[in-house]
């Protein structure tokens, strides 16, 4: 089946947001198999949406939209796919009662426009909102379908894995089952290139690779009449890679190197302290945004100016001093201090320039030491982030956070061999 | 004029990458008040690129493309183009000879197919390509234009501002100006129900309004002769919905919350310290992103184990025992022991179950509490997340740490009225 989507909002359309709704509708629909034709955009126009969504209806069989289904008077998805059905509109008590319940749950006055979020075309599917106020819906009609979703995407998200999905699955034969394959430390043409007589070659199982920043994905997709036969199709390649790739794969379906860190220090019931600079407290963020991480991370300093560095990280005068804040010793000595005063077993420090000011020639923007202390391993590496990015101060200070991360996770397995 | 963007390449409209040309492209149109009425995305196919394309040339009157000029077979933007125009395709010598020399600096040989490149439609007006291979064009006819670009941001962003904003120019009269009002702590819905009539009643300038994660953004757009103009037609608009909104209004063109902290704390020669533990450094890392923080923010803890809230910022046994890790009490410590531990003026802390495990009937998922503590204030505000939200771990968080920003800003405001 052929399959579009079409995305309804000024603001995506003037460049006010990027439209991240049709990046995560195109990968759910390639994932079951349904091939995206074509994506668009429109504003909040009624004649423009209408003769766009009769252009998508004339050429593909599924029109997902997003967008344009709130309480104001510009939003008229409902409206223009009912005019475009011949279908008119009614009064939905179900979604009315839901509403209701939901602004009484958020003990918010229900104003009178909300009701206009309760009519919905005659015979559509009604689809329901649990992290809003607008109903999906689903509208049928001379073999074709159009499914219409809000736009936020913590609405749009939950509705179709928990409503749409389940009305796709009748045009899927088969199952697709994808497996991530995480890389850190390996450029992706170099990846490309070890990989690329089986990248073209492969067509179920298929390897594509995804660029991240500082890192690679690399995902192994393979379609089956069983989720357990496409599985036993992916793992001798998951295998297969693993083994190329050596320690440059961090983990498999894991999600995120921080993800990897929390796993691997709950396994060995280690725990981990963070004395960050230059990344500000985005190391100890990431950590904690995995949900668990309280069994493994009790503490982490942002140690921005050299005072605290010295008096509460105990960095010496002396190091500071003879060697600078961004220094080899200056991280060592805050993985070190970050251990002793958490009584962490395992320190990690960043310290560097992130930019775009207080760079010399010397210790230029994007010069970023990254140290780890813990009675097995003592490492400090030298990063050199400008050359590939220059100025770009949030995503030198990424990077620097996701090689302490691994940098820890390859210590953390240090430790494992040990025992 | 009427504009729409078309970006070609598979990986888009698989999901695969995020259509950032899409915005760039947007945004910068709308700026010189150029409307873009659509945007659309298809796949390296020649049939489907063709009828896209005659359908974007029937309903406006530029047609922006991005994409598909590459050397490889499927790439087929600019043939389709030539085709549609009914123009030959012939070789631009000047074209090859950049494209050589390009090899040549990069010390990589050219390879057979980088010939296509330079191969352009007959008549077409040439963009030099300084990032890349693969030079864009501009081709008129019928009263039309399309202009084509490279589908890699680093190649298109340039070409776009050196040599397609000079091209465009001739279509300009005037100039649009915009400026952003910020928003916090009031709801999108309350906002629009202040303003409704005058947004519906003004054309020029207009009020949009753009709801974000807890925040909201208003932004007043007028288009006239002149810059100075167009600003004196936005100033008492502006002023007047700051009357509106009071304190609600964080700061006009401000960017963010953080930047608005740092600005007003630069103001005054005040430093702030955090002590964090459900937001696990998010606070600091805010800070921290603003170039030049390094002025006003020395020190941030993320106290996320009871023992470092008591051991290290000071929170005491007995408060820890008797109310709680989350709660008010805890909060307001954390506050007060963060600004000792740190010689700041100002703490700032944050406590509470962000989820999704840890909640209890009393205290449940999205309880937060918000701290600060100087010499001039002491507040704790109680935030209750999760009736919005639930089990959103990041958004919990990001919401408790723009709650603590806002508080820190009304904080630190409150300071310049007192001397």
């Amino acid at each position: 089946m052929k399959a579009e989507i079409l995305c309804v909002g000024t603001e995506i359309l003037l460049g006010d947001i990027v439209n991240t709704n049709a990046v995560f509708l195109a990968q759910e629909l390639a994932r079951m198999g349904i091939s995206v034709y074509h994506q668009s955009v429109v504003g909040d126009n009624s004649q423009r949406l209408k003769s766009c969504l009769q252009h998508s209806l004339e050429q593909s069989d599924l029109v997902i939209t997003t967008g344009g289904l709130g309480p104001t008077y510009d939003d008229l998805t409902k409206e223009t796919v009912a005019d475009l059905f011949g279908l008119e509109m009614e009064l939905n008590e179900e979604s009315l009662r839901d509403i209701r319940a939901y602004f009484k749950k958020l003990n918010r006055p229900m104003t009178d426009n909300n009701i206009k979020q309760a009519m919905m075309p005659k015979g559509a599917i009604i689809l329901k909102n649990e992290n809003g106020t607008a109903p999906g819906l689903i509208v049928e009609g001379k073999g074709k379908a159009v499914v219409l979703l809000p736009g936020p995407p913590r609405e749009m998200k939950p509705m179709f894995l928990h409503g749409v999905l389940p009305y796709l699955s009748r045009y899927i034969q088969g199952t697709f089952i994808s497996h991530n394959i995480h890389v850190f430390g390996i450029g992706e043409a170099q990846v490309e290139s070890m990989l690329r007589d089986r990248m073209e070659a492969l067509t179920n199982p298929t390897i594509a690779p995804y660029a991240k920043e500082g890192e690679m994905l690399l995902r192994i997709t393979a379609g089956a009449e069983t989720p357990e036969k496409a599985d036993a199709m992916i793992s001798p390649l998951i295998e297969e890679i693993c083994g190329l790739l050596g320690e440059h794969v961090y983990g498999v379906d894991v999600g995120s190197l921080q993800t990897a860190v929390v796993q691997e220090l709950s396994k060995r019931h280690l725990h981990i302290a963070t004395a960050e600079s230059c990344t500000g407290g985005l190391i100890s963020k990431r950590i904690t945004e995995v949900s668990g991480s309280s069994q493994v991370f009790d503490c982490g300093v942002c140690s921005y100016a050299n005072e605290i560095k010295q008096r509460i990280v105990g960095v010496s005068e002396e190091t500071l001093a003879r060697f600078g804040a961004v220094s080899r010793q200056t991280a060592a000595e805050m993985a070190a201090g970050i251990r002793r005063l958490s009584h962490a077993d395992i320190g990690i420090s960043t310290t560097g320039i992130a930019g775009p000011g207080g760079g010399t020639p010397e210790k230029p923007v994007g010069l970023v030491y990254v140290g780890v202390d813990c009675p097995w391993h003592q490492e400090v590496l030298e990063l050199k982030l400008s050359r590939d990015f220059p100025e770009e101060r949030e995503l030198i200070r990424w990077l620097a956070s996701s090689h302490a991360l691994y940098l820890a996770l390859q210590t953390i397995r240090k430790y494992s061999k040990q025992v």
